[in-house]
């Protein structure tokens, strides 16, 4: 079985998690989902995150959307499980369970009462503690969580824990953490760095030392286009790339009302049956339709032009 | 099956989880630990509250609990359960399966991310529909939540949900949202109103119009005493009584701390065969353990004075 | 004397303060800054921002500026100073003395502190209270100040209030409450809606009813050509424009950080002498510098393809 | 003339600041709060603390209190002055007025923005720069600020700056803090700590190392007493004044309220010609005085008892 390990690089497209429009999980949708990731070039994909509607999910639901997508995908690319819980037994349960049905690692984001530097590193001691051997990535996202990383604390984090493989890297301004985090001397050893934000910093972030993106923008081919650019060295490519989907990206961002957007274009772009949110989630208004109608026609029109 | 209503008076206690030396939960010292709530006159039970231990159990355990306990009490009070939660589906299954065993309501603290007076009164009639007709106590605790709650946005909530039938209040300062709450037009029904905060207002939350307490000082019978002499009118007598536990009662009160106090006093009075948190929770130190001894000490003296 | 009214609408552009390597004022730079933003199209200017260098200067220089900004100005557009202050005293001060010098309004935004409708609502109420008659505009901008409005708060602010007469609109996401402030009923009047976080929503912004920007990027003909291609009904041309800039927009919206790329950007245009912050701010860093030069080299290009 | 260092002990008392009904500062009854609080034993004083009315002053009238009180003080004890400000220029400016006009140091609170423990120590080394050899007091209080400081950041800050003479310790729960300073090896010198937190925990505190108290409680002769007996030894005898006057503490001590409930009390004892709090501050409502009176008599009540 494939673990998470500090080599992890490419694409870690977080994962929608599709509903019919009563709510009910889209297995179906699911499965063209899974799809559509891996024919974009997707190297991993990461189910459960604290943005996407994880918490509307029974922990049978979760359970059996891991099962299923763990089936679907069969091997061909490791998944990563967010589990990050207000208590430790609950995520030990979570973590166990994934685990035995074959996901590589999971993610754990920290709880936002934290604020010392002491009181993160101490945090995430004590994860690893009740993880035991299963890589993690940590999940670092101050405009969500609140809580602040310093590039000291997370070298204490990493230099310390074996298993802390991966740093899910969404702190916002956060390219000068990239380039601390890479400097000779600051972790003793290389990590695998993947960017978040929904890829609007993606081709900074690449030529800063970043070995790709863990994020859901709508279009992963945008992110795999810019890291496989950056791979040939043709940065101007991979700009033109990224700049042309942007105006798009830009909306996606948007904390809370993103996830409307990005299930809205999924629909447009035929993978999920459904634009639909499960309560209290809001659907899309017409309004903002109309808004990202628009910037896909004109995302259409400039990737033909770059042709 | 007794069901909580806006009747609801004298003192919740919220419950701690007993746990052995080595983690594991200690059903015997939770048997003691609820007769003796009981004989010093809890007039019902709190349990999984948000600033106890729940976190730290997995959901088999905090069923088990709420089972376990339902038992002992064996009907003679009500029994009310935390079921705040991250997502709503979770929150459902819980309350589900506890209201089967028999509680008689559940508890809900407003999430962290609340700003705004429209988005509290919104999640609540989220959390109203998706408990059916479950009755349910509001945590105000803006302390540990981060959420303020305005005496209008609590008007809102309880004049517009017949489920909602209580008040846990721990606004700190308090008294004056008690006072307006208890004002002939702000409620078009009396609902009920138990106070938290360790207790240490008491006297004046019970003048101002509370029905009583619900938290979890480690001497019940001082809430039980205070309630009592409040409804006798002999408010001097219960004064006296609440500044003899004055002192420990603030030191119980301090945020995080306080847990590993409440449970060494419950551990010294026979109460607790440990006095044990479970990890990552940090035991009383040596110095700490000497000062409770000590108020311990003075507070036998001054009840002794008294009588 | 010019006074700032519901019609404000255009470009009010954020100035920066310019200082010489050493630390000092730069007047000369200031007037450049002031002659380009003029050139640009703005049709106001708004001084001594929170996110700007203001609460470096002692309050001989912020007067000193204003003075020196209003003489160069001279009347051509009006000049809005930034009056927030943890107290009214200060903040009736500091008003007094701008509007005396020929300002046309001042700025205010919540203290972090507020929490509920009532609070910001009275927060405001106190604030036009003690400013008398002199027009203010209101700053929303939660991810700074902390501090979320909503919909009815604002609406009974601007409905008591005839001095409130302008919203700084930069939450985030903010779209829907630009259509929800243009609805039909919801305010009594129709007030000027200027949008600032950087710009890099102002096309969806225009449409959904804004007057036009008060933000400080860099560029504002950028922000000038959006507004006015708006206005001509040619959205297209507003879109081509704006998403040239969107890369270079994106990084000068960076919290903190956006501040030294937009002097760096500004001394790169040579407007200003030296691209310095005051201490303790940060110079741009050699690798950002490149960056933005990359960014910039890229804009000429693309620029160059739309004519 | 006076400066502070690292042998500061005893009472600091935090000044109010008397207004009349109309809102001017009323002197005389400034001159009665400065002997009183001489006669109750205060070893200095604090003005312009951040949880008083300093920010409802204008420059002028705070430099017009800080020269006054000065001049009654007339050196007898020492001077601190609240000197935290948004930006650097206005505290090195108010800094250089006050310590001209004769004050013994400054005290400084972190900005709310700050959250690792670089962040931390970064921005003290910027007020140590800027104040030059100004000795002052770093506010630790984070139930206020907001800013969590871990005892690796003091110590940081408190060995690497020699004018960093004192903390103001008001961190909530705060007790372990004292220890673990106090600890051989923690600092390379022995600093001042005075506890703040209404003094709600001088017991404690004192014998955790604590040199005495920097807090407003109406009551200063607590404090002095407490810190007093514990110098004698006699702890049953401080605990007992203590425990006399817990329940006012207890009230004086909640977070906004506290204030009208000081001026209140000082006002009921002659000390101010009236409770009155300066816009927007609310005065006490009668059921709030009744509240205080019944505790004001309970006190007097319980002191005889004890002589």
């Amino acid at each position: 079985m494939t673990r998470l390990t500090e080599a992890a690089s490419g694409v870690y497209v977080i994962a929608a998690t599709p509903f019919t429009e009563t709510g009910d999980i889209d297995f179906n949708s699911c499965d063209r989902m899974v799809d559509h990731y891996l024919n974009a070039g997707a190297t991993g994909l990461t189910l459960l995150g604290i943005m996407g509607e994880a918490p509307k999910l029974t922990s049978d639901e979760s359970a059996a959307i891991v099962r299923h997508i763990l089936k679907r995908v069969d091997g061909k690319v490791p998944i990563v499980v967010g589990a990050s819980a207000p208590g430790f037994a609950q995520m030990q349960d979570l973590t166990a369970r994934v685990m035995d049905m074959g996901a590589a690692g999971v993610m754990v984001a920290p709880p936002g009462s934290l604020r010392t530097d002491d009181q993160i590193v101490n945090y995430y001691m004590q994860v690893a503690e009740f993880l035991g051997d299963t890589p993690f990535v940590l999940q670092d996202f101050p405009l969500v969580t609140g809580v602040q990383i310093s590039v000291p604390a997370l070298a204490r984090i990493f230099n310390i824990l074996p298993t802390a493989v991966c740093l899910k890297h969404e702190d916002w301004p956060g390219l000068a953490k990239i380039t601390a985090l890479r400097k000779e001397g600051t972790l003793n050893r290389r990590i695998s760095i993947l960017c978040g934000n929904g890829g609007v910093f993606l081709p900074e972030e690449m030529e800063r030392g970043a070995d790709g993106a863990m994020t859901g923008f709508a279009y992963p081919e945008m992110m795999t286009g810019v890291v496989e650019n950056h791979r040939k060295g043709d940065m101007e490519r991979a700009r033109d790339l990224f700049d042309a989907y942007l105006p798009l990206a830009r909306m996606e961002q948007q904390p809370g009302a993103g996830l409307a957007i990005r299930k809205y274009i999924m629909y447009r772009r035929g993978i999920l049956a459904s634009p639909a949110l499960r309560k209290p989630g809001a659907p899309l208004d017409p309004l903002s339709r109309a808004e990202v109608d628009r910037l896909m026609a004109r995302l259409e029109k400039r990737l033909k032009e770059l042709n």
